[in-house]
C-alpha cells in the first residue's frame, strides 16, 4: 500500500469536490470547524485524517463521506 | 454530528464485514499489521481511525475503503 499516495487521493477528491461547490479553503474549514491550514495539508495530501474528520468535511462537502474515496472530480 | 454514533456505525460495519469472511478479530489484525485490541476498539467504537488505516482494514477485508462508510452488514 503506496500510504502517501492514498493521502493524496483523498487530497485530491476533497479539492475536486470543494471546487466543484465553488467554495474556498477559508470557507470550508470554516464550516468544518477546522483550520485552513488543516485543509490545505490535506489537500497537498499531508494529512491521516480519522473519522471524524472526514466526516465533518463530507458533511460541509454536502456528500456521504463513501464519496469522499471515489478516485477523481465530480459528485 | 454524533462523533460517537459515527465511530459505533464504522466499528459495525468492520465487525460484519470481518464476519461475513468468517475471520476471527486476531486474524483480520495480522492481516492489516495492527494490533488485535486495536481491531477490538475500532469494532467497540472506540477508535478515531485515520486515513491509513482505513485502507489497512478495507484491504484485508477484500473491500474498497468507500464499503467501510455504508450502513449495516453485508457487501
Amino acid at each position: 500500500m503506496d500510504e502517501a499516495q492514498l493521502l493524496q487521493d483523498f487530497g485530491d477528491r476533497v479539492r475536486a469536490l470543494r471546487l466543484d461547490l465553488g467554495v474556498s479553503q477559508e470557507k470550508l474549514a470554516l464550516d468544518c470547524g477546522l483550520d485552513r491550514t488543516y485543509i490545505s495539508g490535506i489537500e497537498r495530501g499531508k494529512r491521516n485524517v480519522s473519522l471524524v474528520n472526514i466526516h465533518r468535511l463530507a458533511d460541509a462537502l454536502g456528500v456521504p463521506a463513501s464519496d469522499l474515496f471515489q478516485k477523481g472530480g465530480g459528485k
